[in-house]
């Protein structure tokens, strides 16, 4: 397990997830939120959950998934070790998406796109299941308060809904895979913003 | 003092200096990072300091120090209460900003530029002076942790840095105005994340 922790295996994973987000690159740079779903509220997310001051996190995961549009739905996956071309601002990103958005998938095989980008055909279930084996906690306004959390393992993943919250199936099926609910504290927050309190929190526990 | 309490009165302060940020309207909406001097630095600041889910805080205000281009400096003031037009999406807030630039000044008397946000000719010390009367905190690395402090009054200012730190005089005038070191975690971090962690703090004491 040493060499795998020196290769930096992922250790911290978040999945945004976008009920409206589109699967199409065609949106438009110059008016992001009114042409992509509101595929900006998963956009920020992707600069919390991997850049910090002068660097990447190495250890992040991060999927976004895409369930608006026609050829819903897709996820794509940033890693942290490999990912190349991120940059914090918005835009930036958001042609690092539409590069994704433009790889033909198939299926729910993981698509390369950009260095440490991949894409694929794939629902919030088919991402899930696989990360189950961990520690899964869901972000809730009523959930445990993430300070109180004890995270016993290393490897954990935290599902962040967008401005439009989960459907009922989404609940059921975290509810299927014992994922806890646990809150950032008692205000409503963005979820790029929810996404860096979580990242707090382990940061201090060297987690 | 129940009167002005109702009213709102801003309690949290945050100061976002941008050492090369530009005070001239005239940057690229299409490459805001190459073109304003890092100004998108600040204009993510300008989210995580005044939005939360579907609302604003109300409570809070913002200023933004441009020490860039020709006729530097400038500081752009956001105040929660009354503002509008303000959306998440780094492009719009960038449209905003461009309109309090384009906004003539005079000096140090604040102007209105679109509701909730003023632009004056003013620098890091004719902004920080009023101030300096309630608690003053500097982010900084080696600062006390921002979960140990006390935190007496509610009405406070948090002065945060851009990419590049803060020069020496800035750090001298920060010892001046008796302003404390105060950190908000071990990892560095970008300035917007420095802003989440404190009003998470600050919104657990209900402060």
């Amino acid at each position: 397990m040493k060499y795998r922790h020196r290769l930096r295996e992922p250790v911290r994973r978040f999945v945004v997830i976008g009920h409206k987000a589109t699967t199409s690159p065609d949106f438009s740079l110059k008016d992001i939120p009114g042409t992509s779903g509101r595929l900006d509220v998963l956009l920020r997310c992707v600069r919390s959950a991997l850049l910090v001051s002068h660097g990447l996190r190495q250890d992040t995961e991060l999927y976004l998934l895409l369930l608006g549009g026609l050829d819903a739905p897709k996820a794509i996956r940033f890693r942290g070790q490999g990912l190349r071309f991120l940059n914090p601002d918005e835009r930036s990103t958001a042609a690092l998406v539409q590069k994704a958005l433009a790889t033909p998938t198939t299926g729910p095989v993981w698509q390369p796109a950009t260095p440490g980008v991949e894409v694929a055909a794939v629902g919030v279930a088919e991402v899930l299941d696989p990360l189950a084996q961990r520690g899964v906690y869901v972000l809730e306004e009523d959930g445990a308060d993430v300070r109180s959390l004890p995270f016993e393992e290393r490897d954990n993943t935290f599902i962040v809904g967008d401005h439009l919250g989960f459907t009922r199936d989404e609940q059921a099926l975290f509810l299927k895979l014992e994922a806890k609910p646990m809150s950032v504290g008692p205000v409503s927050l963005h979820a790029d913003d929810a996404i860096t309190l979580v990242h707090n929190e382990l940061d201090r526990r060297k987690l």
